[in-house]
């Protein structure tokens, strides 16, 4: 493949002609494709059947003879508890059952912290003149939403290849009190499909913060999602903090949304002892606790790690070829030509795309266009401002296999007419 | 019946002697009977079995088309919302769809005026020097707890036939801009088994508030849980509030907790649009939107009003004979004596009763060593503290028939006790 930062005006020229014939090729195919969201593809869906026939009139009662219909159970069935203790590695002791968004989770608790604080605030963080996240980017956009909501001022993080810029994020906690927080995906990250490095993981749990009661968000969405036998491992953060002596500094988050049906999962929250007594307390007040009957069915249909981890096999045979299709397109059409970069992940639901500066918004509307529909340029940094306009979120999951290439295909046809525009105007 | 408050000294000592060897007798039996919570009974779930059906690898699609395992659908699906609008006699534009606790939504609305106010707002609650809420009491323990929990200060206004003292009410609205709410169960009211009359509500909609970002948190838990035949009517306080110019006054919740199953049920809440427009852009940013599949499943077996009118009567059917035990008892034990005096709701969950003055939490306590659990004295005013400490919450929806037939005995044997045992004191 060629550079093209170095090959001449007319061959970019003529590059760009039969370009835009593809293009326009494409855009009178009236497509509507969407890449835009995680949204696992209705056959991914097809693998959670099961779920319908856990509970009947006959099956409604917990282990412990709870009847799942009724009332009670504020913080989740027991053996709901021991599946995500075993999904995050830590004890049942540590774990919080929750509705079918772990987003909700979040929210409700960055929601407590401003009103009331958290295990060690000496004031509620609302009280204070400011509060300020820490927010390795690109990142979910869910995440720095929460933020803007409640105010939060969001510093960015860059991002290396085993996690955020660590030399940064110790500096930055150590000088300022006002910073309380910070968002991660550590494992198989949105959008970067990179996992945080066991280094990266102990300095999190032993850096000195000036604040008290700094926390981290661990969003562990991702936490048993493989792509293929080859697999990342993330270090046990629960544990780092315990053995830092930092026990209560993070609160952990996961669920089945991915893992059986988006819609109608299951949420969980990990975190000390000391956080969860707290959470408690406020959860007597907010709810009657979640739906156990659908506690129940997950239950029965997940059984135990070993069953989870053959489910998610079967996940990774419908995704993996999906990645592999848009990581051989990405080659295919771009390899080499020095206008794009991207990463290979083993996991997770994203690759991470950077394009030339100033190109991204560019390349997401000439998509749209044509009617592929892409995560908005920007999107993955806080206030929806990527400051170099070059990261792309690409998500393969939802459209079917041969759908996905049409669209694969588009977009590097966009990203090369956009870039070459920007060659040839400088 | 003889008035108790007028016998000899003597008489009151031989009854008191019979009294307390029923008592004894109870107590040997080593019973364990709850009567604490509005808990609808085995048989009652039982009623809502089909729900189990619903769903299944063939049915998990709404109306539209939407695949409901998936995520998406924020508000909730166009059919779940028609049918609470037909709940709430509201359009389905008014209405939003919650998760299986419409507690949750109370305590959303209220965290969300909190740190961001309302329509209306100009400024959050929470940076005002106090905000305060009216609690008409006895009510309900839990809207206090939220109150207490976001250190809102109640004012207790007293309870009248019809509903609040409006008189009050409106006084101390119009004096105090800081009283930015009022906690209502407007129907078959917790525990009175009030309902408001439509000059009541007429007043909410109408009255002067000092505070521009005033809201009636309106709990219509029991909005179509009749007991009998004859039925109250609550006046529509939306349509109320529009046409007194005062159209974003009011929050409207209610769910099928006590319709299907309690722990896994759907819950929503009915506002204008102005109101349903702000907790959009909230809910936005905190969930990925409610369990669809449940709504589905909800949909199907509710059908229309015709049909949850019927399955409605069926709970009644039920409940209808335990009102009717425990209101037998209370005659027959207490009926004429001059030491108890108590409501007959035509529908909801609960009987009122209020005993001398300084005896309701000696009849808990009495009650609960012979193992006959009561809600807390005390749990139906703000704070714990009912001023009179006279007033016991009987729910009578969980026990058995046989066992509600003794719970309530021991209960009407405790009050005569722990009645002449003060009588006599004095």
């Amino acid at each position: 493949m060629k550079d093209l930062t170095i090959v001449s005006m007319d061959e970019l020229k003529e590059m760009k002609e039969k370009l835009q014939e593809r293009y326009d090729s494409f855009k009178s195919q009236n497509m509507k494709l969407d890449m835009s969201r995680g949204k696992p593809g209705a056959d991914q869906l097809d693998l959670s059947m099961g779920l319908f026939e856990c509970v009947d009139d006959k099956k409604f009662r917990a282990s412990d003879g709870t009847d799942c219909r009724n009332y009670g159970g504020l913080d989740g069935l027991p053996e709901m508890k021991k599946i995500f203790a075993d999904i995050l590695e830590i004890t049942p002791a540590e774990v919080i059952i929750g509705g079918n968004a772990s987003l909700n989770l979040m929210f409700d608790m960055v929601s407590q912290a401003m009103t009331h604080g958290v295990v060690g605030s000496e004031i509620p963080w609302s009280k204070l003149p400011i509060v300020k996240f820490l927010c390795p980017s690109p990142g979910y956009d869910r995440h720095f939403a929460v933020c803007e909501y409640f105010n939060i001022e969001m510093i960015v993080v860059p991002m290396k290849n085993d996690g955020p810029d660590m030399d940064l994020v110790e500096k930055l906690v150590a000088e300022d009190e006002h910073i309380k927080g910070i968002w991660c995906v550590p494992k198989y990250s949105n959008p970067d499909g990179i996992t945080y490095s066991n280094d990266v993981v102990k300095r999190f749990a032993n850096m000195k913060t000036k604040s008290k009661d700094f926390r981290i968000f661990w969003d562990n969405a991702y936490a048993i999602h493989h792509l293929y036998e080859q697999q990342d491992k993330l270090m046990n953060i629960l544990q780092a903090c315990k053995e830092a002596g930092n026990p209560d500094r993070v609160f952990m988050f996961t669920s089945t949304s991915k893992i059986t049906f988006p819609g109608a999962g299951i949420s969980a929250i990990g975190a000390s002892e000391n956080n969860i007594a707290q959470i408690k307390k406020r959860l007597t007040i907010q709810t009657i606790g979640p739906d156990k009957l659908n506690q129940l069915r997950h239950v029965i249909f997940l059984k135990d790690m070993d069953n989870i981890k053959l489910h998610m096999k079967k996940h990774a045979k419908i995704l993996g070829p999906k990645f592999d299709v848009v990581l051989k397109y990405l080659e295919k059409e771009l390899g080499g030509k020095k206008i794009a970069n991207w990463n290979k992940p083993l996991g997770g639901y994203f690759v991470s795309l950077n394009v030339l500066k100033g190109c991204a918004k560019k390349v997401v509307a000439k998509a749209n266009e044509a009617g592929v529909k892409l995560t908005s340029a920007g999107a993955t940094f806080p206030y929806g401002k990527d400051p170099d306009d070059s990261n792309i979120r690409i998500a393969p999951s939802y459209p079917p296999l041969s759908e996905l290439e049409k669209a694969i295909e588009l977009l590097c046809i966009c990203i090369q007419l956009v870039s070459i525009e920007k060659i040839l105007e400088e």
